[in-house]
């Protein structure tokens, strides 16, 4: 297997990933601006094959309808020129100081209008560039405060921004779905939605739940201290898994953002594996692009930008290879039985079975021996870890 | 107000938690045991109004069919000589040995069986009862290593578990809802659904989803950093909070089981006013038990045991006194309208509106003034946060 | 007693802290910046009696000896006017890209070279301002990768530059302590003296350990999940209390600098009982300036920015208050005795006791009853943590 | 390199650690107890050169003399039979009912005089069976409460408790020295000393520091979340690291002791790293025992558990590998070059540089282009971290 990352591979970028200037709460940037031509060349020839962006990325907020256009003219271009495409767009509904309470959930009305105003002009640029998914982060969704918030009817008005949102859609026969993105906190207190499973909980209330999935970042789980390949698999096995932000988190802290497996590397290890061969047939379980939303670090110049816009691309291909192996190797196979992992897919019940046939089953109780798992029946679960574990490090 | 509790009050305990003997991960009981008829009859004293309790708080792990039912009745006739009665019941299937992989979704399927056994078990002991709420606390549901588990066919056996006791249930005609309790991690290193959010996003794959609710409690969704009042107004706005476990953490550690009150204070102050009067039209917004889950200190003797347990209810009714004048002062309403807080009950679209005609609003976008956001149109939440302290501290 | 600030109440507060503009990693500023003068005159018309500065928040790096000049003339001229004083500066070695990796700790040479004159310089105005207390804080000394640091080598720099210091104001006769401020993370993944623990430690390796305290702030402990009044217990025990940084944090994440009192409550209450009560012979603890090191939140104008100073100043009086009734207390002291918290200051041994003499006693080990503490000797905790809530909730 | 352990190797074990039956705070034991013997038998045969005890594991609290003599003596029959040693022995002052308020610390004056006396007792024993250092676990020493622990005190009794320890030991002739094992929380609330750096600075407040050290865990630094490589370097700095206790922590959460290695693999590696390679002059840094620490899951019998014990060991001796073959690449060596890690060996001053001869330097500051480090002077730090993982995973 390559480890040198090909269109196929689906990779790609937000622009304000590679774009990212250093500015953080203790400093202003590092790093000038990037253009967003450069942007597609470069990740053309990393190997990557698709940008995705916020509309203040591509031209500033405020911007005049010219500089819109000149901007987006410029992008098609270098589309054109490179074959890269635009699998995703978001609309920044967090920076200026108009959303300082949040869009769809701002207390201010009349910034909830302007927010849904935002977003359909951007739906139409996402439709008009071929991008399939549309990201919704509401980092501003919030409060630091419990009585500033009306947490009811927050979700009241979210949900009246997204179904208006998805009759749009329908209406205007855009082939684009939805994907929530969600986040405990920073830059607010508490986030609205703030695990993807309030996320997947919040999009079953909606008009048409269909068109609305999530798209979950390592860290953002993370940072709750939640294991992300478990809370993947539950969005997998609810089919809601529309698109993924991949990247590196070391622990409960402020937002990270680095490069993917620079993180937790064992979840990134359980991760990849679960992606290409945790399907229920034991296929790959998401064909999606792998999108990378991290920040080159501040104390990097444009060689460490792009040396770690390679090395996201890099660490998931050698985690592909590594969890290739690990499903390969007989030994594993052989402890994964022993541990009776794969025991779990089969049903609890017989075929057809109804509660009186359990009741009379006394091998299911009343002679079922309990006492042997004292001392006994032990699972092998720490055998397998370091079987894992030693795949992760190349060390079978 | 008075702070005596009263049986209107709708105060309860598991008998686990004035039960708790002191055992720890570092050390063994420091308490006798608590019989089953001393609880019921403090209890009732102290002024609860309910005694939850698993099975196996009530007769050991493996007690014979003739000690089983001398504990039942002992309790049963504590009930009638009190008048306390048993709200909840549930099902404990992680202490013994047999459980050490969990019980519904255990990779040894006679495990499962053994575990739905144990359940129909005692739902029939809970409606004999006259429970009306069935709590499932998946406690060893997880795995402490990620290939240990297959987090998809551990949800379908879960939905195999939950699906199988909602027909039960119905087929038996017991008044009883379900109510799955969250919680993230501990005894496990992960457990399955580890958020209230994944709990309601699960529910949402079941048969009959309305059998079934969440019994969210607060140092579950804090040992995740989550934010419980904002958790708990998720809930209440999709109908799922069938149940609650009401007790104090500090921070993301271990489970610490504190009095109610006792952890996080603001929280729980913001807690008891979203119960008790966040309803949309202002009134309560839960009618349900409010149910104490925590430990008595392992320092304490009975004597502290008895402290705390009064503690917890003393708490919930200070609470309630300062979220009552909170709520009544006419300042707080002036500052929560200057705040815009009520502003968010108000529809962002005009009745009716379609997209077209917000589009043909110019005073939502073209026309509107988004500078006027810097520097100005704050939104006076931290006045309104010293405020709500002050009536906290009972400082106004 | 009052709740309304006087000078006496020696309230200070960093120009950044009221002066800053709502810049955060997911947006800009929402607020114009503070002028110097207006900042001094607005915290004297509040009640606080000191304005603590980095150097950049006065003249912005790179200013020219004029511009810097202005600036300060402007200062002591505002705190003529007002009787305002500086108690504390600090030198920004964090915002600026040449601190990318720090400043007395930098890889790079130069760098930390520029960092010592820049703080030399810095040291020039605080003298001549009148200041006692110099702090570092190290925001920038870290990494995000365990490779990119010699830990040892940072600490060894960091050693070489506080000697030198500690050279420069003996030698100057500036009559200035030099205080630590620790915090584990953000910006940087890792931040060299993570704990005022780390700091205590490393001062004693110093060649002046008497010159160098530390000065801890109540949020950067937190967020390692650390009990703040604990580690303020021991700062005090060691001697090391220099400076305090007041503000509020609600649990492990960001680093959100909220007004004093607006996160963890309790802490709040027990460490103002500290500061002002927990002497060894009951009398003030600490002496120095109450330091609000906060953020008003960026949702606010400037109204919401002096809301957020009066709120501080408020919170700390108002926890006074409580703190004083808490002692006053005889129910109070009478817990206290039976939870035997003063029976701590009784020495273990008597006076001139042997190991001899003790190994002798037998009332000590053979004729102990140490089975009388299963199920006695309880220490009342909870009864004593409910009074201090009550009191801290004005409900007694 | 061999991947087999020997006893050159220096890998120890507690007793209490592959002895541990299961117990923890939702279920009791699934495994019978180990019996000594065992225990050194099988350990020797794995390749352990040493095992460590509390004296409640050996023989449990409240034995008669006889009892206890008889289990020494089996271990020491064992100990000649196999030539493993006892480099560690501690005090187990947290189990029984007795220290439910701590040993040195409890508020109850007789409790903490009982638990100097059994120290001592185990003092000599460690002496006799030729222990080199006695750890000091204060896992009870704390509080839930604020108001329930008088901290300065505690500190002073704590002290008090060292101090006389420290006479002991050297009025005996004991070659013996000491090592306090931090731990931020649980079982407590909050734990006295809770990191490695709040030790490290309590120590010195002992009349003898030189005779006490710090033992820090893995997983006790990382459940507050902090960076345990960083911590031991400041303790070699600091020269303070008198023994380790090795193990895995996924996060901030319950204390896992999982198998080192299986939590934080790449801090594990930097770890390994340092003990093995980060000494001053790039020798080994560290020479005592590498002792794991860790609980052998749950849900394994007891041939899980020698596998978890073999693991431990099989990692250290991986990463070992790994970090040897990083530090002999030539591209590694280029890329700290260029990421001037080395330049931090450098003195900042030039020697013997006066402050008059740096402030005459212009090239440190008045002709010191800051501005080259916007967009430019890139530490190359991702680059750095990429060859450590590619190492790491054995992808180089």
């Amino acid at each position: 297997m390559s480890l040198t990352p090909t269109k196929a591979d689906r990779f790609s970028f937000g622009l304000w990933t590679i774009g990212y200037n250093g500015t953080d709460p203790f400093g202003g940037p590092t790093r000038p601006d990037l253009d967003v031509v450069e942007a597609v060349t470069r990740l053309n020839d990393l190997g990557a094959y698709g940008l995705t962006f916020h509309d203040d990325d591509l031209f500033a907020f405020g911007s005049t309808d010219a500089e819109r256009q000149k901007q987006i003219d410029r992008l098609k271009q270098a589309l054109a020129d490179t074959g890269v495409i635009v699998p995703m767009v978001t609309t920044n509904l967090f920076s200026a100081p108009v959303f300082k309470d949040g869009g769809f959930t701002s207390n201010d009305r009349a910034v909830r209008r302007f927010a849904l105003r935002k977003v359909l002009r951007n739906l139409d640029l996402a439709a008009e560039l071929g991008a399939k998914t549309f990201v919704m982060w509401g980092g501003r969704e919030g409060a630091e405060y419990d009585s500033a918030k009306d947490v009811q009817a927050a979700l009241e008005r979210y949900r009246e921004a997204v179904n208006f949102l998805g009759d749009y859609v329908t209406d205007k026969g855009y082939d684009i779905r939805f994907a929530i993105e969600p986040k405990p906190n920073e830059p607010r207190g508490d986030i609205l939605l703030p695990t993807l499973g309030h996320a997947m909980a919040f999009i079953e209330t909606l008009e048409r739940p269909e068109l609305v999935g999530i798209n979950p970042e390592v860290g953002h789980e993370q940072m709750a201290g939640l294991n992300f390949t478990a809370g993947i698999a539950q969005a997998l096995y609810q089919g809601k898994l529309y698109h993924i932000d991949l990247n590196g988190q070391r622990g409960i802290k402020y937002d990270q953002d680095l490069v993917f497996g620079h993180g937790d590397l064992q979840n990134a290890f359980s991760l990849v594996d679960l992606l290409e061969h945790g399907g229920v047939n034991g296929g790959p379980a998401y064909d999606g692009p792998r999108h990378f939303d991290y920040k080159p670090s501040r104390t990097e110049d444009i060689m460490g930008v792009w040396d770690s816009a390679a090395a996201n691309m890099r660490m998931y291909l050698l985690l592909k290879e590594r969890a290739e192996a690990f499903r390969a190797d007989p030994e594993v196979q052989e402890a994964l039985a022993a541990a009776r992992v794969p025991e779990l897919r089969e049903p609890t019940l017989n075929p057809g079975e109804t509660v009186e046939q359990l009741l009379a089953d006394r091998s299911s109780y009343e002679d079922f021996d309990a006492d042997a798992y004292f001392g006994g029946k032990g699972f092998g679960f720490v055998r397998l870890q370091q079987l894992a574990v030693d795949h992760l490090m190349g060390a079978r």
